[in-house]
């Protein structure tokens, strides 16, 4: 088993994290997305969508996307829980960690890839229009989840889930991404001094 | 128990499709976007997102998000699998699901949604470079699944699955969005004339 993993994109970080919290370690081989490692022939046949994380199993099997790495991880070891238990916890994890990864995420991402100049050569074309658009979005999404917050401790529920880790990777990319946290939202804002401050987000 | 339900729309015709699969049936509210229903007080308190499908449960939780309504049926209602049973075919439909959905459905519906006359009112600003840029990165994934169903039956595996039902959504939505399917790709009409046949396509 290998993970192939880069240090510097924001989805491989949330596959780092789910392992981290869940104590597995898998043996890593890193892809330099700056050098284009990711558009050779040799990735390119791991991977044919050219994207970052993807795990080789033992049989050959290439699993990539990093929530799908995630669920692999989760049938073999159910404890603890990132997926939710119950139907219902199950569901509300995929609802918000899909609010977060769609409405939030995606945008956030959507501004680095369309307005930032190191994005250049990697997104083709880079439609400055669309960031803009997506840009409060992103912010109407953290407003969203600062009156949630409000009632409960962590983004899906009142336990740690892969929907924190989604988020969490979404708050750290908005510095380079140059989206601006606003004022306020103090119920967001202790959610990420907690979530941050665990060990999996060195990760 | 109660599906808010938009007719109209592809992502509720996903959890319907799921729904006849399973077999399950559950009392359905219709939401009519086109008369902007989904924007309403009432709606918005159900889902502040604004957006289709909600599942409303007997204690008045709220699952909104067409995959997290399917999953909720599938912890309560395991058989048939449509998210897959083992590990590896759980991170296989995973994996697919998302490719499709991100690469596939995404584009289809950015085409809809960013060059539609129809949807002026729905996507503000409407960014037309932006559909077009999304465009052939839809075709391209068609193309890419034209060679795995090559070598398979279905889109994640030799079994159907919500992969195969977030990809038939997205190639029936290709006629509204304008999206020409290309010649050839015999294994992606081969398998589409297959899923469409199944009577839950109707759904």
């Amino acid at each position: 088993m290998k993970l192939y993993d880069t240090k510097t994109a924001p989805n491989p970080r949330r596959t780092r994290i789910y392992l981290a919290e869940k104590g597995i370690e898998v043996p890593v081989e890193q892809v330099d997305m700056v050098a284009f490692q990711h558009k050779t022939p040799e990735y390119t046949a791991i991977n044919p969508m050219q994207r970052m994380p993807a795990l080789l199993l033992d049989d050959g099997t290439i699993i990539t996307e990093s929530i799908a790495i995630c669920r692999y991880f989760e049938a073999l070891h159910p404890e603890p829980a990132l997926f939710g238990k119950t139907a219902k916890e199950q569901a509300q994890v995929e609802m918000w960690n899909r609010r977060s990864e769609i409405h939030f995420f995606a945008n956030v991402a959507a501004v680095f890839r369309h307005l930032h100049p190191a994005m250049k050569e990697f997104e083709v074309p880079q439609i400055p229009d669309y960031a803009e658009a997506m840009r409060p979005r992103a912010i109407a999404f953290l407003e969203l989840l600062d009156k949630e917050l409000a009632t409960r401790e962590f983004v899906a529920g009142d336990f740690y889930s892969v929907a924190d880790i989604t988020t969490l990777c979404g708050v750290d990319f908005m510095r380079p991404s140059r989206v601006v946290m606003p004022e306020g939202l103090s119920n967001v804002k202790r959610w990420h001094a907690a979530v941050a401050a665990r060990s999996s987000a060195k990760a």
